[in-house]
């Protein structure tokens, strides 16, 4: 039972000096380059400059619409001397853009010519020689330089060329970037359901799409279980047909982890293992010059290895020099431990409250595509660096358009489906986009308490008076002037597999029965309630199996019976309804919004309360079942 | 003879507005969706929601390589009395994302294990009820929103539809634009050599380019000329199969611009020239509640026109905001006059010199391909403003990314070819872009002076002592430590058309004889020599036919020789051959380029001198002939 399990640590910018050396030496960056259409050249890259094949305008042309005339046969026209000029001989009509013969040697607008006759003009003012007329090549000149070399070729150049009789131009031949999916558990998107175990393969279609993104052209070869000759045989295929070899998972030194090995063996490995979070167990390798780069399998890590790791290749192997990241300044909304040994690279939603630009860390799970999708930014928390404490200020790397994270509304707190559609058409009728974090209801409070967000969602029941949310809102953030607005009322219960096989009926069924529950976090206004729940009928907490186990979302707790993970779990009709469970009704409650007046933009505030209010957003929450709308956007209570 | 002279001149925004209330009110911007691949979706925008099919993890999986284990089994583990578990029953080994049964519940690491055998696992700590276990939906649940409408997909959305089953994906069908070229006098690009007054149609190209960086489908028509019929059935013809109709050219009162009727007759007409400048003979309709833009045959104007109408309705009709222009502030390098009557809109170079962002006027003919492709942003000057002094402060809209225009060198002389070779090594080896301005020589002096550019090219002769530059240096630019670093040594002399026809043999030649001269501008150093050498026989310029004409560089005056626009022009050996003339040589002068020290950042400097003394560039330059480079990057002179 010998299995290798350490790894290097490889400081990133000492990996990739060592792969960008190695591959100057074997010529790799030397420019390749292909004729393509000048028509079919938007966006490809100048491998030599262009230089113009035809003047423009490859003759004397006229300017203007009128006639063309001999400048000094017009010299003593006057106001009170017009002069007549002759059809033909003295002058021939032009419009803009036409030939002028070398006989004429001026233009004279046709709003300052008055025609007595088809064959006779009158004009009132003399011509200066060469007025009005273009003269060759006033926009190229054959031979001149339109176009320098390592250019992106865009809309006007195409225009330039083909002025300048341009129609071929020798472009930066695309690298080629091969990539190779391995893992027996993969199954392609699209087919049967996937067991237990089985795992739909989309890393090389991600990778694949941000080749294309860096000008680079993919080719994504088939699965290939794990098994270290088949592996070996697609790896040295991908060496002979591309530029780029990517090897997906594997990359790591488990059990079923070859490319470590087989770059060994098929060329030259030179690094096993990088300083970095997520992303450690990625390899650098060469096989006959070309670079190879084993990826991470977790979406995550992968993603980060690939821009670390390929995306200054591809822009090299271009001519180009990668585009810097855009970076900005943000306090961080909570404090970010990172041990010192790595570089960490923390995915964070951006927005600005208060005036303030603020990031929030989000999950750092490497398995989340998720939160690939969710974020604006990155914070790298450098090696030697032990992380950043909460209100720091702190560099993020932009990875969304600016102009969408300044519309961007910070929700913070409890979640519900309604939220996410309340998004939805927030930004298809206002251009606002909600990055929400569900972090429970008592959450929420904290965040509004602290000025880290624009509103929060909540449904938090007062035991002794039965009302909810007023009591909290008040003692949390009374003198901020917090406002409750209705979002909806939703049906809360059990939520159990299709067709109860276990028979619950209640809350009193799950004490000690041996029924696996799944609980919400603490701070939930869902646990709020199952804790009052409990109280009610005097259960104790430790004889319910899974009432420690907590999971964040009503969908999190749902999806765990669904898969038989648990067998009960509280939570809202229409996650039930949503992953097809059956649903125990416990109660109806009121889930509101709150947000603090004057701290939330008036015009952004009016959208808001437009939308909640608006027969769309109802008919939207309506589909899900188990909402009631009758108080959607009324206002429940004004604090001081 | 009625020619119908005059348009309107109606304020941009009117004309949009009335064309947008327009549209909304035949529902032109009704979102069309249709289905197409998520792994072909990249860059595609949402319609709808996108809401998860399958969740991911769909199973409890391992986070880790260890073993799985029940967690009750493992709880008295400990350094002194370690536990001994039994493969199969007591625990499996896994992977990271293996599926663990539900008879597990906790993973142990790897390097935590020590097998004692094949089937007997040695653990030393306890492990905690679902530690290292991914729970069911940790990414993603069936039924989330993962994607909300109207979002541009990008590679990371594509893997997370993927992960979450969903393989196809509803997203807005592409905008098809119809792009109608017309005009007798168009030829397509790449037939034969076109004939005086002919044009290459290239225009419907670059509009074709534009709308797919704007995100939609362009379809060119053929060619149409200028018969009105003809153009009526092509407009109708692609009003029945595209959603915005754009006819190049024929959009004025000319005598061949059918546009307007044509819009008349077949729909609405609702604007027919724009107060703006360039653009003014824009055409704004409506045929069966699609949108008709009739674009001005200048290429300038075309590219205007096109983004200020066009793009907003292309982002529109795909449920987009525009994307906001990025400004900047810049002082203007010179007086810009405008009409009080139009939005005028002016290209311009930016750079960087001391530490001042400056905007560059290009040149405002509307024919100018050339100055779209040179451009790094527009000055808008709006109605009602006469234009901006020299050194006022004005907003730019960026064409260009800011990074480029930080490492743009401004360049502002005397021409030489040598110079754009120059450019494009500078470019090639340190990202360092030149923008030229070929103002002559004198005008080189007064930029330096003024602080506004990075270097100058000069060739000025001293008459009195036959050296070139210094003494005008010292003049101009004493005290401010200037230095003169040689670039090229080159061949100045008479340009005659190929075999010489009309027998020139030296400047002798030129006077009274009707032979036709083009002259270069006053400032130009070639025109301080021109008139050194005419004082030296003692000829008066007055008897030269064309003493006044004048053209802005070598190569211009080279293409009026060329084109038989003039017979005889002075310039270099490199422009004659560069155009296929013959060449009478006169004399070598001496090309400098001129810096200020202090006023360059030294690492620019560096990779400037480099360059020019690098084996690369001398070998450039010497193919054009013409040249000596034995003093290339020669320090000539410095100055206090």
């Amino acid at each position: 039972m010998v299995r290798r399990v350490y790894i290097d640590n490889k400081p990133l910018e000492e990996a990739f000096a060592l792969l960008w050396t190695e591959l100057e030496n074997a010529g790799f960056f030397v420019l390749e380059g292909e004729e393509v259409d000048v028509e079919d050249a938007l966006g490809r890259i100048t491998v030599v400059p262009v230089v113009a094949k035809r003047s423009s305008p490859h003759y004397s042309a006229s300017a203007m619409d009128g006639i063309a005339v001999k400048a000094k046969d017009t010299f003593s026209a006057s106001d009170t001397s017009p002069i007549v000029l002759k059809r033909g001989e003295q002058f021939i009509e032009v419009d803009t853009g036409d030939y002028v013969p070398g006989e004429f040697d001026a233009v004279i607008m046709i709003e300052d010519v008055n025609f007595l006759s088809h064959d006779e003009a009158e004009i009132i003012a003399p011509a200066v020689p060469w007025q009005h007329i273009r003269s060759v090549g006033e926009d190229v000149i054959a031979s001149q330089m339109i176009i320098p070399s390592l250019y992106v070729i865009g809309a006007y150049e195409i225009g330039a060329m083909l002025t300048s009789g341009v129609t071929k131009v020798q472009v930066v031949k695309k690298p080629r970037v091969g990539i190779i999916p391995t893992g027996t558990e993969l199954v392609e998107p699209g087919g049967k359901e996937p067991e237990p175990g089985e795992i739909i393969e989309s890393n090389s279609r991600m990778l694949a799409s941000l080749c294309r993104k860096w000008g680079a052209e993919p080719c994504r070869y088939p699965l290939v279980a794990d098994d270290k000759e088949k592996i070996k045989e697609a790896v040295l295929r991908c060496a002979s047909q591309t530029d780029i070899i990517v090897v997906c998972s594997g990359s790591s030194a488990g059990r079923e982890d070859f490319t470590a090995e087989i770059v060994q063996e098929a060329g030259r490995l030179l690094v096993h293992g990088l300083a970095t979070k997520p992303g450690k167990p990625a390899i650098l390798g060469l096989i006959e010059g070309k670079p190879v780069i084993g990826v991470p399998g977790y979406p995550v890590s992968a993603a980060l290895v690939f821009e670390l790791l390929a995306r200054p290749l591809i822009y090299r192997k271009q001519g180009l020099r990668t585009p810097p990241n855009q970076e900005v300044e943000a306090k961080i909304s909570r404090k970010l431990a990172s041990s010192m040994g790595v570089d960490e690279f923390v995915q964070v939603n951006l927005g600005k409250v208060g005036g303030e630009l603020i990031a929030y860390p989000l999950g750092r799970g490497a398995g989340l595509t998720t939160t690939l999708v969710k974020a604006d930014g990155v914070v790298r928390v450098p090696r030697g660096v032990e992380g950043f404490e909460a209100g720091e200020k702190v560099a993020v790397s932009l990875k969304r358009d600016w102009d969408i994270i300044e519309k961007t509304l910070i929700v913070i707190g409890s979640h519900d489906i309604a939220v996410d559609w309340l998004g939805d058409i927030l930004n298809r009728k206002f251009g606002l986009r909600l990055a929400c974090t569900n972090v429970g209801s008592m959450g929420g409070l904290v965040a509004l308490k602290h000025r880290e967000s624009h509103f929060a969602g909540m449904h938090l029941l007062d035991p002794k008076t039965g009302e909810y949310n007023v009591s909290y809102v008040n003692r949390y953030l009374g003198g901020s002037k917090p406002v409750l607005v209705n979002l909806v009322l939703r049906e809360q219960g059990l939520l159990v597999k299709k067709g109860n096989p276990l028979g619950v009926r209640g809350v009193d069924d799950l004490a000690g029965s041996g029924v696996r529950f799944v609980n919400r976090q603490r701070g939930s206004g869902t646990r709020v309630l199952f804790d009052h729940l409990l109280q009610q009928v005097g259960i104790d907490p430790g004889l319910i199996n899974g009432y420690d186990r907590e999971e964040f979302s009503h969908l999190a707790v749902a999806a765990a019976v669904k898969n038989d993970a648990a067998d009960v779990a509280v939570g809202i009709y229409a996650a039930a309804r949503a992953l097809d469970l059956d649903f125990i009704p416990l109660l109806q409650e009121r889930y509101d919004l709150c947000f603090l007046k004057g701290a939330i933009e008036e015009e952004t505030l009016d959208a808001l309360l437009h939308t909640i209010s608006s027969p769309e957003f109802r008919e939207e929450v309506m589909k899900f079942g188990g909402y009631d709308m009758s108080l959607a956007g009324q206002v429940i209570w004004e604090g001081d």
